[in-house]
């Protein structure tokens, strides 16, 4: 079975089997993960569409793909000469399929899903929308398995523990602070879906999904005894045993449905409502209490380890970079070079430095135009070929065992500058060291710092449609939870409140279509600066460290206290990274680093 | 029946008769006002105390006055000898008595409260808080009048038309778009409880509430026929003619608890939540549609009639401050001032310009660390001497038929100034600076504006304890909703996008307890500036006229494009006032609007 039509067809026939008159096929694996294992990746399969986001709906007469403007032309050219028709999504991750459905079905209708992809508000939705016409959903685990029968295995890697020298904190202690809060909720169990919270709780790592160390399992953490479901083939025996100490039973993945419902029978457990999958919902007995995750929150505030070895790093990607962007300059004297063959030249640096182990994400090499495209992705077969000319924005980063690193440096290649991009470039300078050096009351929530680094742009007339910045994990996702900078209130990078000792990244940008890209991005540490009679303030210390392209600065356009700021972080780039370097390099380094 | 230990004893008789075991006799009036007239003061009536927030709870055995931190003083001393006591609240305005009457009271408890002074939430709330002891909670309307005899008469001066050439929309038009809005809710009725909406909707005022040319009513606007319940005594034949052409019927106020049941029954009524009370939610016999007042919405834009008009008055402001200021500095060469008296003699100078009718709000004078006191209001007796020294903070505002005026300027007296006293000043105008020449995007809310009001102060250590301002009306109430700059969405300040031709105060200031307060305030209306390809962006254009006091400025805290500003706003202040003034004072505003 290989065509995409023949995949449909044989859903539609299991359907019709089963009484089906719809099946909702999502993105999401059942711990609400931003990137999913090649197992969960189904709606990939049966409809050839690879975009991160994206919905199939098939009913007997139409097979339809809902996602966002990001990805039409994608699905018009993937899903090209099959049955899967294209249903645009007026805004990102709504789920606009669900009042379609209720619309098309008849009375009596049934949907067909497998629960364990959708969370319990997602499947509140679809019931809420479908109760007037008695359309009933129903959970159908093993369908989509059926018909995929070439279907990847869960991943089966080895379970490694993340060390003590990285992690900074044992797993005893963290697991004391969740039982501290199950005494505190007068509950029995702490339930744990997302792979991330997991993962810090556990202090454990694997390959599971591209580019985020993570292990497939959930947890359900009790006040004598937690739970690990996650399989057991994948541990060591050392590992067992380590676990056993700590009265935590590692029991196989699939075991979660069955023992749930028993284990939580008459219980109380506390659990969050965001990464709970219907299917866990179901299976759990007794009285849930939802609150948002206190792993989340402790994850997010840093150790001294953590912070000394993501600082490590940095410092690593700095080195990498040196050696990157000489040869991107030098091997441009004589030849072009394509955007993916300069993205795979970046990994290969980066994996030249001790402790690497993947990438972090999918490296982001635009050049001009497609530097405007947010989330770019230089194709392998015919991706811009870079000259020696005009802008070139790379966001790129690594998963080191120790540490993870994101940063984004968009560099003039060579001729003549215009302008226009000087005073955008400047503007985007400007927004970056304004958040970077900003100090504010505790308390401050992500919205509130957000507008200092569009402040610049704004007064130009310009601005950038994406958040300035997001949490960032250690030797963990890339994007993590909870704080940020956003410019709106969906999200809790908009509404969290910054604390000391968090990582996040500052990231304003500026994007014109089909002409230019520019962002500068560092992650920061947050710290306390000062307490007195007007309160407690905070601020950040940029911990990435390479310099920032000043062929591109508009210098007239800066304040004395913005260019004592960028010749202070060229000087501390050059302190840092220039004992690592060999002589040639230090050279380039240096010009790159000298006061403007 | 004179003290207040007398009137507390009455009311426990009243209630014991009744069998009502608590009562609860909040500060509101039946339209969710920020001031209330004479008749419903009833809070301070039974208490003595004169504070703007607090709730006054009887039982059997206790007086429990409910207000927070800002009156704990003033409570015990105007409490001082009476069976009244102190309960202090958390948070201001939170309804902390609630919870305390649930644990007090036994089951099946009677609470008794007028419903007019309860909006629906805040009655729902009681009913959760004291629905598991079965407590009731029933609506005593004339209880509280039956005790307090010599209460005073609702409101009855004429009520008069707003005439168009201040309002700048007529009636009828106003009108249509609330008829509008019924039709896209294919509703019956639009009723209206808030007295700013009906005196908008209307072009109505009068003098019910101090500081506030409003008309006690209740409205309900159908989509033929309109009734406004009002005291008809009021109305001359001339207006009660121009209405009947417009289908508006008055009638009496009191009617509306006969009246709103009949006209509702059946139908469909939409009505804004925040502003109705319990008892019209529960004469109200038709379905009823919940929206953020649409009246509220259209009167916080303002037409160009009322924004030349504003202006008008904003140069009458600054005329009789200039005539104030220079008659302060002269007499204090030569004797001390008491606060008080200088209120007074602000408004005296106020009262001389045309269309005059009252202050906007009663005179904060703070001097030294008064200033510090954000409500201040300086006592009539023994308020402080203010001599040639020292800080002075003045914000005061005046009510003239063509439009409400707010400002607040920190000026020296005299001596030597601080070095801790220049950095505050300077950080709080350069916020001031930051907020009022910002350019921003569309879709731009309060809590991301209100940062840039603040950024100057947090970088010295530095912050203030309020919003940083508040829509005004036109001829209307001096805090208007919707929109203003807050660091919290706890209100629609910090959440409401702001919109082009809005008014609103921009007034951050530093505060530091018994020793100096500063603030600096002026009304901006905001403007369109820009549309392109990054989107529509608005701004602001400073309306207020009055120089800003650069004795107390470092300018090497100032950047070029700060002191432009200063002086440019000078340049304008001295253009639109000295043409009405005496030739020496003239020269007296020269010299304070000289460049820096």
């Amino acid at each position: 079975m290989t065509t995409i039509n023949e995949r449909i067809e044989a859903l539609r026939a299991k359907m019709k089997a089963n009484n089906i008159d719809a099946f909702i096929i999502p993105s999401s694996d059942p711990h609400q993960s931003e990137y999913v294992c090649d197992y969960w990746k189904v709606r990939v399969w049966f409809s050839g569409f690879t975009g991160s986001a994206g919905t199939l709906v098939v009913t007997q007469n139409e097979a339809a793909m809902w996602t966002d403007g990001r990805y039409f032309l994608q699905v018009e050219d993937q899903c090209a000469d099959t049955c899967v028709e294209l249903y645009k999504q007026q805004i990102p991750h709504a789920p606009e399929h669900i009042p379609w459905l209720a619309e098309v079905l008849n009375e009596n209708a049934v949907i067909g899903i497998d629960y364990r992809q959708f969370s319990k508000s997602q499947y509140d939705y679809i019931q809420c929308l479908t109760s007037e016409k008695n359309i009933e959903t129903k959970n159908y685990p093993h369908l989509l398995g059926e018909i995929w029968q070439d279907r990847p295995e869960l991943p089966s890697d080895e379970v490694k523990i993340h060390p003590i020298e990285f992690s900074g904190e044992s797993t005893a202690s963290k697991l004391n602070k969740v039982k501290a809060e199950i005494k505190n909720q007068k509950a029995n169990y702490y339930f744990l879906s997302s792979l991330d919270d997991i993962a810090w709780l556990f202090n454990i790592r694997s390959t599971d999904i591209d580019f985020t160390p993570l292990v497939t399992a959930y947890a359900l953490v009790g006040e004598e005894k937690t739970y690990l479901f996650s399989d057991t083939s994948r541990y060591n025996s050392k590992t067992i045993e380590i676990f056993k100490q700590l009265n935590v039973e590692v029991l196989n993945y699939d075991l979660i449905a069955e023992k749930l419902p028993i284990l939580s029978e008459g219980k109380i457990i506390v659990t969050d409502a965001a990464s709970l999958n219907y299917a866990s919902f179901d299976g759990i007995k007794g009285e849930i209490i939802f609150q948002q995750s206190l792993v989340q929150q402790l994850k997010a505030v840093k150790n001294e380890v953590e912070i000394e070895n993501t600082k490590k790093c940095m410092l690593k990607d700095g080195v990498a970079l040196t050696r990157f962007y000489m040869w991107l300059e030098e091997t441009l004297e004589n030849q072009e070079l394509s955007e993916y063959e300069i993205g795979k030249k970046l990994t290969s640096y980066r994996a030249e430095q001790p402790l690497y182990k993947d990438d972090s994400f999918s490296s982001i090499v635009g050049y001009k135009g497609n530097g405007a495209i947010i989330h770019y992705s230089a194709p392998k077969e015919g991706s811009a070929m870079v000259k020696k000319e005009n802008l070139l924005l790379i966001d790129s980063g690594g998963q080191y065992e120790n540490g993870t690193t994101d940063i984004t440096r968009t560099v003039w290649l060579g001729g003549e500058i215009s302008d226009e991009i000087k005073t955008a470039y400047t503007s985007v300078l400007k927004g970056h060291i304004e958040l970077d050096q900003m100090k504010f009351p505790k308390g401050t929530i992500g919205i509130q710092l957000d507008a200092f680094a569009r402040m610049h742009l704004w007064k130009q007339g310009l601005n950038f449609p994406h958040g300035t910045g997001h949490g960032i994990g250690s030797y963990a996702m890339v994007h993590e939870p909870t704080q940020g900078f956003a410019g709106n209130l969906a999200t809790s990078r908009g509404t969290e409140a910054h604390k000391p000792n968090q990582f996040t990244t500052i990231e304003p940008g500026c994007y014109k279509k089909d002409t230019y890209g520019i962002r500068i991005e560092n992650v920061v540490v947050s710290k306390e600066l000062e307490t007195n009679s007007f309160g407690t303030f905070y601020g950040f210390e940029a911990i990435t460290v390479f310099p920032i392209d000043t062929q591109l600065i508009d210098k007239k356009l800066l304040i004395p206290s913005e260019i004592n700021w960028l010749n202070n972080y060229h000087k501390k780039v050059y302190e840092i990274i220039s004992p690592k370097l060999k002589p040639s390099e230090k050279d380039w380094l240096k010009e790159k680093c000298k006061e403007i």
